[in-house]
C-alpha cells in the first residue's frame, strides 16, 4: 500500500477529454483527498479544459497538457489513462512504473494472453512483459491484490457489469456456465466522444440495434474473468445493444440452472455470501428487476433474478452507470484502494432521479 | 372471401382513442378501399375524435361512439376491436359473427387452449366457443386459413417480432427449440395510453428495464405457434424489456443449432424459403443487424441473423414497429385477406428516417 | 406550367443522401405520378442509395450517382438540389434551365439581394443573374408565380414556419412589424447528417440550447419575405434553439398589437382570409397551442395564437415537420404546381402520433 | 441566524414523495451538517421510501409518515413543504413558526398580494396573515433579509431562472422593463409525478408545445421581483414551454436597449455587480449561450447575453436545472443561510455530462 507523497493524492489523467476521462474530472473534484495536477489531452493541448466542458466552467481553471507519461510521472501519484487501445501499452515502461501507479482505462492489461487480445483487438501488443503483473482491477473480486499493485487494468462497463452479475452463482457452481448468455443494453456515451455518423442524435434517437453480434472485443474479457471463477474455460454468447440514452448498462443473463440452483434460497445465500458487504453492490429482493436509472451518476450496481421453473433457467440482470462503476468510478475506487483510502473516498454520489 | 357490399369496406373501430385504435386510423385514412365508419371509444363518447388525437384535426370530423357491437355490426364490413383483454370475449356472438368480420387486436382468441388463457391472463374467458373458429392473424404463416374466416385473432406485437424471427428455423429443425431465449426490447407506446407513473416521460426517458420476467402474456402464444411449427411443445424464455422511444420492437432470439444449422447458407435458405416472396419481410444479410428505426411507421420485419460458431448458436433478430407490424398494419393486412384485396393495399408507408 | 414528358415527372435529385434527400426519396417513393430517376450524392457515388438509408432496403434499388447537373438534366424533367450552399449557384446555366426545372432546397436564391446573401452566407454567390427569376417557392403566397417558373428557390425550415406563422398579420396591418421577436425551436435533423461533434447524441439528448443569436442565416429571408407582406422594411430578431427531439419546428412569434389586432375575431379573420382553403394550414381555434408532434411526417403546418390583454401582445404560435413541409414536403408541393398536378399529390401523409 | 439545536440541522420534509422532494433527500444526504429526521406523504404513509424512489435502496432506510406539521414541528429545526399550492397556507400556524423554521417549494408565500395569489392560483388563501414576514428565498438577492427568517417562500424554478437572468439589467435600468419578453423552455420534472396522459413518455417524447401562454402561475411572482428591482410595475410576457428532457430550464429573454445598455461593457459590468462574487452563478462570455446540460444535477445558475444591434435589443439567456437551483438546491441554501452555514454547504454538486 502505497500512500500520497504529502497527504493528498495527486493525480495526473491522460485522455481528460474523452466521456471518461471527463467523469474522472466530475468524480474527482468532489473527491476529499485527491487533486488533479495534469489534465492530458491530445486534441486539445493548450485549450482551457472547461472550454471543452463547459460544465466546469469556474470549476476547474487549468489548460489541458499533453500525453507525455514520462513527464507527468514525475509530477504525480497515480495516472488514469483514459485512452484509446494500445497507447498505454506503447508507452509504459519500469521507469514510470517505479514513480507512480497507473490505472488503466483501456483494454490494454486486461487480457492475460497476449495472442487473444492481439486477435479480439486486431493490434500487436507493445509490452507484453506488463500483463503478468498487471492487476485486473474489479474491486469487489480482486481487492487484495489490488492494493499492492503498481499497474492497474480498470474493467470495461459492459464487462463490470456482465462479471459482477453472474459471478456468486458460476463461483458456487449454481449455473452450468457453458449456457451462459449474456445480453446487454448500454447508453451511447459507451461510444465515445468521437464525431461518427451512427453517433449522432438523430441516428441513435428513436432506435435501438445489436451491434458487434458474436464479436464484441469484451467478450474474452467476461470469459477469462468468469473462467477463473469456474476453474474452467468459459465460453459464451455475449451482444450489446445501443439504447437512445446517455449513460447506463443493463446485463440481462440467462443461464441453465444446475440441480442445486433451483432454489432461490441458494441462489441469494450465493449472492449474498459474495456481495453482502459491499457498498456498492446492492442485492435486490428476489424477482425484483433492476432499472439503470436508479444507479445513474452513482458507483452503485443492483442485481436481481427470477427464476424460471418452466425452463430450469435463471435470468439474472445487472445495471450500473457505464461512466461510473463501469469506468471511472471503479478506476477512483481502484485509486482509493492503491493509495489506503476507505474504499468508498469520494464515491458517494446518490444516484440522480429523474 | 367476402367482398365488400358496395365496393368500399366499411369499418368500425372499437378502443378507436388509444394508441393502436389510433394507428388504424392514420393507416386506414390512407387505404383507398376502406372508410372508417364508427369511432369507438370508452372514454370520449360524444367528443370529437380529433379533439383526442390532434394529429387528425381537419382530417377527421367524426364524433366517437360507443362500444355497442349489436349496433354496430349493422353497419360495417369488418370491426377491428383494439380493446382490453376480455372484452371481445364478453359481448361477442354468434348473431354478429353472421353479420361482420372481426378482426381482434387483443388476447382474446390468440391462445387454443381455455386454461391456458385464463392462467396467463386471470380473467375467465366469457366466449370460449369461438375460440376454435378464430384464426391467428399471422399472414405470412396463416394466409390461407384467414381468408376465409369470420374471426381474426390479431397478434401481438412482441408475439408477431419473436415468432417471424424463429419461424423458419424452427419449421426446418435447423435450431434446438428446446433452447430457444428470446430477449426483446419494445418502445412505449406498447404500454398504452393509460395515465400511469411507471409511463410517465420521466420514468421511462433516460432509463432501461426488464419487467414481466419469466411470466409475461406474451410467452404462451408465442410457444403455442412455434409449437406448431415444431410439431412438438416448445417452452422457452422471453424477456421484454422497456426502451425510452416511442415506438419499435427489436427480438434478439439465442437458439443452439443443430449440426445441419451450423452452415449459413442453410439457415439462408430457410429464411428464404419462408419469406423469400413476402412483402413485408426484408431479409438482411448474414451478419447484418436491423434496427428498429428502419421500419418506424411501416409494415415491415427486417429480419437478420449471425452464427457464432464459437458457441454452436445461432443469434436471430427482428425489428418491426410495434403499432404497425405489430399491430394496426398487421390488422388491415388480415382486412385485406379478408376481402380480397391485394394484400398490401394501404399498407405501403415507406419507413420514416430519420 | 410545364406537363410532364410522358404522363409520370421524371425527378433527379442532387443531395439524395442527406435527411432533405431522403425525405424527398420517401415522399416521392408513395407519389403517383413522379418517378426518381436518378439519387445523385457526393460522398457515396456508386453506392447502393438503400445501403446509406436501409430504410430503403428492397424498396429503393438504385446505385448512387454524381451531382453533374448537365448529365442529369438530359435525363429529367425536374431537378431537386438538396445541397450545401454555393453549390447551385456554382453550376447553374440558362442550358439546364431550358431542359429542366429546378426546385433548390439550398439558400442559393432566396434572397433578392445578392449583397445580403453573401454577407450572412460569408460566399461569393456565382450565379447572381438567375436570381431575379428564382421564385421563392412557399406555395400559399406565391402559387401563381410558382406554376410558370424554371427555377424555385425553396424555403427554409425555420423561415417557412416563421413566415407562416406571422404573415396574415403582418398583411393585414394588425401587428407592428417592428416589434415582432421569433423564438424557434428545432429538431435535431436540421443540423443535417454530418458527423459534428456537437449533434451526437450525447451532447444533444437532455439539453437545449440557444445557437446563432442574432446572426442566424434564416434571419434575412424572413425579413425579406415578411418585408413583402408589410410593404415596407423588416427588422427582427429570431432566436433558433436546438431541441433533443428528431423532427419537428415550433415557432413562438410575439408582436405588439396594433389597436385593431386587439380584437380576437379580427385576428382569426385575417388567418382564416388567407388560409382558409389551404390544404396543409390548420388554424387551430384562438387559445390553443400547437404540438409539432400533432404533425410530424406529414405537410401539414398548425398555427394557433393568443392574446395577452396585459402587455397588448400577440403570441403567434406554428409548428411543421422542418423535413417535410419545412423541406421536402414543401418541394414537391413546388414540383406538383410546376406540373400542373393537383397541389396535395402524394402529399396526404397522415402525421404519425406517437 | 439560529444554531441547529445540536450541531446538525435536523430536517423534516413533507412531500418527501414527489420529484422535489426526492431531490432534497439526493441532496440532504450528502450534506454534512443536515440529517433528514423525516419523510412526509400524502400517499405512501407506511411505506418504505426507499420502495418510492428505488435509486435510495440501501440508503434510505426510513419509513414515510404523514404530513402533520404541528407533530413534525417538535421533532425538527426546519422544515420543507413541497407541497400543492394552498396546503401550508392551510396548516401554518404562529405555534409552528415558534417552533421551527419553514422553508416553502409551494407558491403559498411568494406574493406579496392575496388578490394576485387567488386570482392567478384561484384558490382561497387561508394564511394571509403570514404573507408579509414571509421571505422570498432567492438567495443572490435577498440573503440577508432570508438569515433572520422563520418562514422562507422558496422561489419557482422558471421564476429563478427568469429573475436571475434579468435582475441586474432592469436593477440597473440598462433595459425598456416595459419590452420584457421572457421565452422559457422546461423539462419534464418540472410537472410533477402526477400520473397525467400529457405527461406520459408517448405524449412528451418528439414534441415540443408552449402551454399556459399568458396565464402562467409564474407570471406575477417574475413581474413582482423584477417590479421591486425596477422601483416601479412590471408587465411582461412569459411563455413556458415542455421539452422531451427529464431535467433543465432554458429562459430566452428579449427586452429593448435603452441608450445605456447598447454598450455590451455595462452590460458585463452590471451582471459582475452583482453576481461577480455569487458561488452558484456563472456569467459566461458575451455572446456565448448556455446550455442546460452544463448545469444539470448542480445548483449552478449559468447567464449569457447577445445584443442585436440590428434591433437594438438584448436577447438574455439563463440555465439551471429545475430540481435543484429551481427547487431543491435553492431551498438548501436557504436552509444553509438560516442556520449560519457556509452558503454552498453540501450544494457542490458538479454537472453530470453527459
Amino acid at each position: 500500500m502505497t500512500e500520497s507523497r504529502n497527504g493528498t493524492v495527486k493525480v495526473g489523467i491522460i485522455g481528460a477529454t474523452g466521456y471518461a476521462g471527463a467523469e474522472l474530472v466530475r468524480i474527482l473534484q468532489g473527491h476529499p483527498a485527491a487533486e488533479i495536477k495534469w489534465y492530458g489531452s491530445k486534441s486539445y493541448i493548450e485549450k482551457e479544459y472547461a472550454s471543452v466542458y463547459r460544465n466546469f466552467f469556474r470549476v476547474v481553471e487549468d489548460i489541458c497538457k499533453g500525453d507525455d507519461l514520462n513527464e507527468l510521472a514525475d509530477q504525480v501519484d497515480v495516472i488514469f489513462t483514459a485512452t484509446p487501445q494500445g497507447f498505454l501499452a506503447s508507452v509504459i515502461s519500469e521507469e514510470i512504473l517505479q514513480k507512480v501507479k497507473i490505472v488503466d482505462l483501456s483494454a490494454d492489461f486486461r487480457l492475460k494472453d497476449v495472442a487473444v487480445y492481439e486477435k479480439w483487438y486486431g493490434i500487436e501488443h507493445k509490452a507484453p512483459q506488463f500483463i503478468k503483473e498487471a492487476v485486473y482491477g474489479l474491486c469487489e473480486i480482486n481487492r487484495e491484490d489490488i492494493k499492492g499493485a503498481r499497474l492497474i487494468a480498470n474493467p470495461g462497463c459492459y464487462t463490470t457489469c456482465s462479471i459482477l452479475t453472474a459471478y456468486p452463482l458460476v463461483k458456487e457452481g449454481l449455473i452450468d456456465e457453458k449456457s451462459l448468455i449474456i445480453d446487454a443494453k448500454s447508453g451511447t456515451s459507451g461510444a465515445g466522444r468521437g464525431a461518427k455518423l451512427p453517433n449522432l442524435f438523430c441516428e441513435v434517437n428513436e432506435n435501438i440495434k445489436a451491434y458487434g453480434v458474436a464479436g464484441h472485443r469484451h467478450t474474452p474479457e467476461i470469459e477469462e474473468q468468469l473462467g477463473y471463477a469456474a476453474g474452467k474455460e468459459v465460453v459464451l454468447n455475449f451482444t450489446p445493444h445501443l439504447v437512445p440514452m446517455n449513460r447506463g448498462i443493463l446485463v440481462t443473463a440467462y443461464a441453465n440452472l444446475k440441480p442445486d440452483g433451483m432454489d432461490g434460497r441458494k441462489v441469494c445465500e450465493a449472492y449474498e455470501k459474495y456481495y453482502g458487504k459491499e457498498a456498492f453492490i446492492r442485492l435486490l429482493p428476489q424477482g425484483e428487476c433492476p432499472e439503470t436509472k436508479w444507479v445513474e451518476g452513482s458507483n452503485f450496481v443492483d442485481i436481481g433474478f427470477v427464476i424460471d421453473e418452466r425452463t430450469n433457467r435463471i435470468i439474472m440482470m445487472g445495471a450500473l452507470d457505464n461512466l461510473v462503476k463501469g469506468a471511472a468510478g471503479q478506476a477512483v475506487q481502484n485509486m482509493n484502494l492503491l493509495f489506503g483510502l476507505p474504499e468508498n473516498t469520494g464515491l458517494m454520489m446518490m444516484p440522480m432521479f429523474p
